[in-house]
């Protein structure tokens, strides 16, 4: 099994910077690849990073031509949004060959399984793919060529499609991500996305505010207020409701953040949304989103509460509140996120039962 | 037919210190109740009224004791939140004489049903009842013994129950309110409830600023955005799609808010309700309510959509958004309003069909 030294970044903003930059000064060869020659101009002078790692780092190559980011290398690592997946299939899919690794970083809600659906459809390869649930950096662009990383995700939940591959595909990216830790299946990685969770609810029923102030509010420190914190827990209580069926057990939301290092133990002890939104130190200066055509309502209702209500109504499930969610979302947004969104059926995934899926998973 | 001479206004809000007020001025013997001592002790040296009419208007009499304020009288009028119905209906069975008129100033949606099943429930006499859709008097305390009256309700939808009995009791209530308007039954009164198609989007696609702040804004001046009005559309939408199976048919929100004088015309023609919002005079200082707990919440939901879905329910017609707003309000405040709320069941209607209803109403 041979090693990764050469990787493709596809996607240049916050989390694909950072992997670009953090791989690079670690001494590999990455490509970053952007669609856009105006996003890479800046960082062709070096990206620097700062915060948990400080240094400012040269990838071998940026380009905006995904044919020359993508030959010849070991790891193709997708830093796009979920809405992004189809597109970058089909762009794939004459490119890749068999012996390559994709890495969706995140995949969020069905990432993988959309991706494998796509890139299928439009006669690509069968590669080796596996996904995370959210970016392997908590970072954020300080900078037109500059990425304050935080930290790394702590214990990041990663799987391969088909899970059979998850140990020998985690050997191979664990030298890159240390971070990154084995969950059953892409089901787990997908519904332990929590951004699902946390930012529907925390949009929509701040939408008024956000569209009057343009987002001028604080989203964690403000605008999570109790009535929205027990929305919040709601949410959560479904998302791990769509689990069991599927053999997954996983950590409430709250448990999740405490470990992540977000909130207080008080505040886990607590049980309380509202409070542990109130006693995270890293989340208090993360503000609203301008307006609501954002990813807190695309990606997170698309490609995040739609996936899961749709594994749930597999499952025999009920997920009102996250159908409430959708259906407020979609109206609010004159977009029906039941169809543009991922469903089974755009997973690659008709007529299947939960044992069909487990089995395939 | 004898006229009606004396009143007995039950409730000292608002509406209840309007009418009582008025009535008063006009001449009619009024007795005005409030179960709380309290709430009349500033009235009892006279209500004074501004704006539309203009005076200091002394009822005949001001009680705490419900008999002392029912028993004798012509009319009794009930201007109290739909949650109070039951009790109303409850204390009034054993005081309540077979002659007398009550009037549901407002019955919001199936208030009449809801109140004439309880009073039968509770051994009350059969009474010739009536309701209409919302106060006769736009108005507001802005002192307290100081009601500002700033016009009368245009057009204001009224029915009995059966309907069989609304133009009798339309002649025998126009004296007193001449801005009465017969509507075809109680279920059309019920679903011209607007107040349901707006405040349940309002307040809560306005959760997080309406704690946050203590409700610091103008309701809707400032919190009905573009996304929150698009919204609003669609659960009017639902409200219109329900009357039809029930043979109604009535106006769209924008039009009856142009029709009272709320909008121009110019708002009206674009169909737009976030113009109609913002172009709205008389509604451009009303500040958000402090918090969820309000009516906006507990009446507009419980006893404003809940019976509009139940309705929709019997009768086919699919509510999607009206739902997920209830699930919402249900989750956010912790209170299921589909079991606390106005079901069929409390209405007197279990078990009927759309025809039954019909030919009962």
């Amino acid at each position: 099994m041979p090693e990764v030294r050469k990787v493709a970044v596809l996607g240049a903003g916050h989390g694909g910077c950072a992997a670009a930059a953090v791989l690079s000064l670690r001494g590999y060869e990455v490509r970053l690849h952007s669609r856009s020659e105006q996003r890479l101009k800046p960082l062709r002078q070096g990206i620097t990073v700062r915060h948990a790692y400080e240094g400012v780092a040269s990838p071998a190559l940026l380009t905006a031509n995904l044919n020359e980011a993508v030959q010849g290398t070991d790891l193709v690592i997708l830093v796009v949004p979920s809405i992004a997946h189809e597109g970058y299939a089909k762009a794939l899919a004459p490119i890749l060959s068999p012996d390559q690794l994709v890495y969706l970083n995140p995949g969020h809600t069905g990432g993988g399984l959309h991706f494998t659906a796509e890139l299928k459809k439009a006669g690509g390869p069968t590669v080796r793919l596996c996904e995370s649930t959210t970016l392997t950096f908590i970072c954020r662009m300080e900078g037109p060529a500059t990425v304050g990383i935080y930290r790394e995700t702590a214990r990041l939940r990663f799987a391969a499609l088909p899970s059979a591959l998850t140990s020998e595909m985690l050997s191979l990216l664990q030298p890159l991500f240390p971070n990154l830790a084995a969950a059953a299946n892409v089901l787990e990685t997908g519904l332990m996305n929590i951004n699902a969770v946390i930012h529907p609810p925390g949009v929509l029923m701040n939408a008024g505010w956000t569209e009057f102030t343009g987002g001028d509010f604080l989203f964690y420190k403000e605008a999570i207020t109790p009535s929205i914190a027990r929305v919040i827990e709601a949410v959560d209580a479904e998302r791990r409701a769509i689990c069991r069926p599927f053999g997954l057990s996983v950590p409430a939301f709250i448990d999740y953040f405490h470990d992540a290092g977000l909130t207080t133990r008080e505040a886990r002890l607590s049980r309380s949304v509202y409070r542990a939104m109130q006693e995270s130190g890293p989340n208090q200066t993360i503000k609203a989103p301008p307006s609501l055509n954002h990813r807190y309502v695309h990606e997170d209702i698309g490609y995040g509460l739609v996936p899961m209500t749709e594994f749930g109504r597999l499952a025999g499930v009920p997920t009102p509140v996250m159908d409430g969610l959708v259906t407020l979302a979609s109206t609010a947004m004159g977009t029906d996120y039941r169809k543009t969104g991922l469903t089974l059926g755009r997973m690659g995934l008709t007529g299947m039962s939960v044992q069909g899926i487990l089995s395939m998973i």
